[in-house]
C-alpha cells in the first residue's frame, strides 16, 4: 500500500497540483499572536484557510480534482453529494471550468450554503437528511447525467489538492517541531501528512479531532476501522468518518490523533476571534482546543495549525448566552 | 492656523513618528475581497488596524505620544480619561516605558476593558459615567501625581501617531483615488488627512459618522463646531465630539463627510465579517456602511478604508437575533 500512495500521491503530484490551481486559489497568510504564543508558551503559526475561497480549504481539493481531469473524462460535468464546503467548492470549480456541477444536498441544509451553491451555478437536488437517502439520490443523478463524481474526501485529487496548504505552510514557516489539522473525513489531515512526509519530513503530523466524533482516533488507535455512529459536535465540518483511501493514509503518516472536549472547542473559537480579530468556525478551532486541553507537548515548540475554514452562521454562534 | 500645523504636525514629524514607534506597533496588512468589490463595483482596500496592538489604530498615537517625551517630562508618569481603546493602548505604551499610566475610567465600563487596562499594569480610578465626573477626577489624579495628560484626540502627538496608519497604506497601495475614515473625536481623522496632504495629495479624503453622532458632520458644513449631545449610535468608538485641534485639521484637510444610517453599520460589519473572514467593530464598518447607502461617489474607484479597530463584546453582536 505504501507504494501505492507514494505513487499516486507523489512530491511531484503536490508541486503540480500546487501550480494548476494556483490561478484560482488563494496564498492564505500565516498569522500569529504574541498573546496567545505568550498565554501558552509556545510558537503557533495560523494558515489561514478560513480566507481560503469559498471560506475554507476545500476550494484546493475541488480546483485541483476539476482541473486535473481532461476535458473528455469531463464534459458531463461533476457531481457529490454534501451540505458543507465541498459543495460550494466544487460548484465553483466546475464554474471556473464551464462545466455543469451537480449537488445533492440534504433538505434541511442551511438557507446560507444552498444560496452559495446557487451562487455558482450548481444544479442542486435536494433528498431526505440521510447518508442513505444522499447516496441513493447521488447515484441516480450520476445515471441520468453521467456526471463524474467527485467526493469530499476520499479522492486522490481531492487529497492532492488539500496537501498544498500545508506545502505552502512549509515554504513560509521553516523548521516546525509540529503541524496539526483537524480530522473529519480525513481529507485534509491526509493531505497535511503527506506534504509534511515530502517537505517537512522532520516535521511531527498530530490530528485533532472532538471527542464526541473520534472515529479517526479510536480507528487509528484500536487498527481497525471504527466509524462513529450520529456523531453531535459543534464543529459540524468534522462529523463524517474517515473514507478508505484516507484511513490507509492516516495509519501510515500521522504520528498522533488527539481529541478534546465540546468547551475546549468553543474557549478555542473564543480565543482565535477575540485575540486574532479573525473568523473561524468551530471545526478549525479544534486542533488549539486540543492544546488548550494540554494533549500532547507543545511548550516551547515552533507548531503550524492549519485553520481549516471560517463558515460561521452568526445567528448560531456558541459563545454568545 | 495652517502654518501651526503644517509646522507642527510635519510631514518630517510623521515620518519620525513612523520610526519611533515601529518597534511596538504592527504593520498592519492590507486587505481586498473580490466578492465585495464584485459586488460594488469598486476597488477597495482595507488597512487592518483590527489586528493592531490591543486592536486598535490608537496603539498609533499612544506609543507616539508617550515616546515622544522626554524622560523629564514623563517621569511622573501619564494619565487620561477613557472607557474604550485609548485607556489600554496608554497603559500598554507606559508599561513599554516603564513608567506609571493613571488611567480614570467610568464606573460602569465593561469588565474586559477594566481587565485589559489592569493586564498592562494601569492604575484605575474609578469615578461616575459623566464628562464632568471624567474630568474632575482627572484633575484630582494630575493634580496629585504630576502625571502628564494624553488627550485621546485632542493632542498632536495623538494625532502624528495616528498619521502612521494612512501613511503606510499610502506606501503599500498607489493611485487610490480617495481615502475614507470614521470620525468620532478625529484624531484617526485629522492624522489620515494630514497623511494624505504629505503623502498622497491627489487622493480625496472622506470622513464616515453615524447620523446618530453627527457633530463632525454637522461642524463641517455648517462651519461651527457644534458637539453631539448625549449620542446613541452601536458605534460606540465614534460618540465622542471633534476637539479644537483636530476640528480646525478637519475644516482644512477633509474634502467631504457623509453619514450612514444604524442599519447600514451592521449590514457593513456582517459583510465585513462573513465575506472577509475577519472581526471588526462597529465603528470600522461605518465607511464601508456609507458606501453601501450610495453616499459619494465609489463606483470603479481605488479607495482605501481604514478599519479602525477589532474590538466587540460577542456577548452583544448586533446582528444577533
Amino acid at each position: 500500500m505504501e507504494k501505492d500512495i507514494i505513487s499516486i500521491i507523489s512530491k511531484k503530484e503536490i508541486i503540480l497540483a500546487s501550480q494548476r490551481i494556483k490561478k484560482h486559489i488563494h496564498k492564505t497568510p500565516v498569522l500569529s499572536s504574541e498573546i496567545i504564543n505568550k498565554l501558552l508558551d509556545s510558537n503557533l503559526f495560523f494558515k489561514c484557510e478560513n480566507f481560503q475561497k469559498v471560506g475554507a480549504f476545500k476550494s484546493r481539493g475541488a480546483v485541483n480534482a476539476v482541473f486535473s481531469l481532461d476535458s473528455k473524462e469531463i464534459k458531463n460535468g461533476v457531481c457529490t453529494h454534501s451540505s458543507g464546503n465541498h459543495a460550494q467548492a466544487l460548484a465553483r470549480a466546475a464554474k471556473l471550468r464551464n462545466i455543469p456541477a451537480y449537488i445533492v444536498m440534504p433538505e434541511n441544509s442551511p438557507q446560507v450554503k444552498i444560496d452559495a451553491v446557487k451562487g455558482y451555478n450548481g444544479i442542486i437536488t435536494f433528498c431526505k437528511a440521510n447518508l442513505k437517502a444522499r447516496e441513493s439520490t447521488l447515484k441516480e443523478i450520476r445515471d441520468k447525467t453521467d456526471a463524474i463524481e467527485i467526493h469530499p474526501y476520499n479522492n486522490y485529487n481531492i487529497i492532492t489538492g488539500q496537501a498544498t496548504a500545508a506545502k505552502e505552510l512549509f515554504e513560509e514557516i521553516k523548521n516546525l517541531d509540529i503541524i496539526i489539522a483537524p480530522v473529519g473525513g480525513g481529507g485534509l489531515l491526509s493531505g497535511t501528512a503527506l506534504a509534511t512526509h515530502y517537505f517537512s519530513p522532520q516535521t511531527k503530523v498530530i490530528a485533532a479531532e472532538p471527542e464526541m466524533a473520534d472515529d479517526a482516533y479510536k480507528s487509528f488507535y484500536e487498527e481497525k476501522f471504527i466509524p462513529s455512529e450520529n456523531p453531535q459536535t459543534i464543529a459540524d465540518g468534522l462529523l463524517t468518518s474517515l473514507g478508505s483511501i484516507t484511513y490507509d493514509i492516516i495509519k501510515k503518516y500521522v504520528d498522533e490523533i488527539v481529541v478534546c472536549s465540546e468547551e475546549a472547542i468553543v474557549e478555542a473559537m473564543k480565543l482565535i476571534w477575540t485575540r486574532m480579530k479573525i473568523i473561524v468556525e468551530p471545526s478549525a478551532a479544534v486542533p488549539l482546543a486540543t492544546i488548550l486541553e494540554n494533549k500532547f507537548d507543545y511548550k516551547n515548540k515552533r507548531i503550524g495549525i492549519i485553520l481549516s475554514g471560517g463558515n460561521v452562521d452568526l445567528n448560531k454562534l456558541p459563545f454568545i448566552k
